[in-house]
């Protein structure tokens, strides 16, 4: 199990006082750059000179309760399929002292940023996936 | 069938070049704004001084194609449900001369923001669910 | 005197339950992308084909008044200068049926994206500029 | 000194494939409220329980180098001035095994945030300015 922690920022509430839910999935992105931290050179490299990235395809989130600025987020991921092109993804958030406040399923593709479109899994992709394989 | 358009900005494109998922998030919350804009003083009233807000519990998110800086896309929405206390709403993204991009189905329950518990839909928020009601 | 206006969005608010103040700076970014919307394809060509940015070097900014969820405002756009490479704008924001909020005063330079060097200011983009010459 | 660091996020370049300009203003952010994070319960408490804001009434920014993905930035706080009612930061940017990308100079007003008009700076706020006097 994968664990990334995060600070709300300031900014990062809305109108309502509460974060507004499009950060969550920010979080969740900062949680998946982490995750695949391993990789020589990061998520980074991977994007910036390698030019495969792992956009999204689907994405099933539950908000539970809400996040304030001041809590501190613990993301947990953690693989639960590892495909020949595709992944998917399980993301758990806990307020800091508390419970479970989101849960989200995610089904990432890896893909050419040249021709936007799908190629195999890099097989060190794959590696830190199967590493974290629920 | 409610549309609201939206021209993807500068700042929305990632470093893979492509609009960042998070803000189709934030193009479909504009879309729920503009949806409710006929309540009076807008749904910024119906957070600002009544403080009801709408905070999704569940998203579910299908991601069939980029966006780019300098796209302008088309949001539908209209809702699929009207309960008691919440409500399901459906959203479809289509790019100016092109196809589907994406579709989203949201559940949003109504919440007195003071307190942070559901309440029943106010009247006139159901109202306008049910006039755009699949 | 060219003129852009802008619908503070629900996310923009912070935990203070006023504009973020950088959301200001993605105002005058997108009156900005606005006031060149005259060139050929607009401010997108001009970075996605042509290459070429206006990124800015310095930026004052005079903050007067906070802004709210549900405000409009006008962002009210001139050039101050015309250089070889560079521009200086000028930027005063109105909230509607009040008065001045804020004002901003940038020198952008243009710069070749590739190489990310500056080049002199191509001759469409001086036009604009020299069209609204305060 | 006082020292923050930060990581350039996948989704804060823009369409330049360079951080958006309105991204150093969120870093700075974070670092002011990390600068004052010796205040008992934070700079959020003081925010949302003790509601008093530092909004920035002026800023003023000098952009020399960009920033890319992948890149992390120290931020170095120190404070200028320690007035009755108002403060001025500065903060210098550098880029890991770099040089200085940018600098700003900020002044900030003690904001009672529920009448929105200014008030002495609180003590501790003040001790912690004036521990980092330049």
């Amino acid at each position: 199990m994968f664990e990334h922690r995060r600070q709300v920022a300031f900014h990062e509430v809305d109108a309502a006082g509460i974060v507004f839910f499009p950060w969550f999935h920010v979080y969740l992105h900062e949680a998946m750059d982490a995750f695949f931290g391993g990789l020589e050179g990061g998520y980074a490299r991977l994007i910036n000179e390698r030019r495969v990235g792992l956009p999204a395809v689907r994405l099933v989130s539950d908000f539970r309760a809400p996040l304030r600025y001041g809590d501190t987020v613990a993301v947990r991921v953690e693989a639960t399929r590892v495909g020949e092109r595709s992944l998917s993804l399980r993301y758990a958030f806990f307020r800091d002292g508390g419970g479970e406040v989101a849960a989200f399923e995610q089904v990432v593709v890896a893909t050419d940023l040249a021709r936007m479109c799908s190629v195999p899994l890099p097989e060190d992709v794959r590696s830190v996936a199967l590493a974290h394989l629920a």
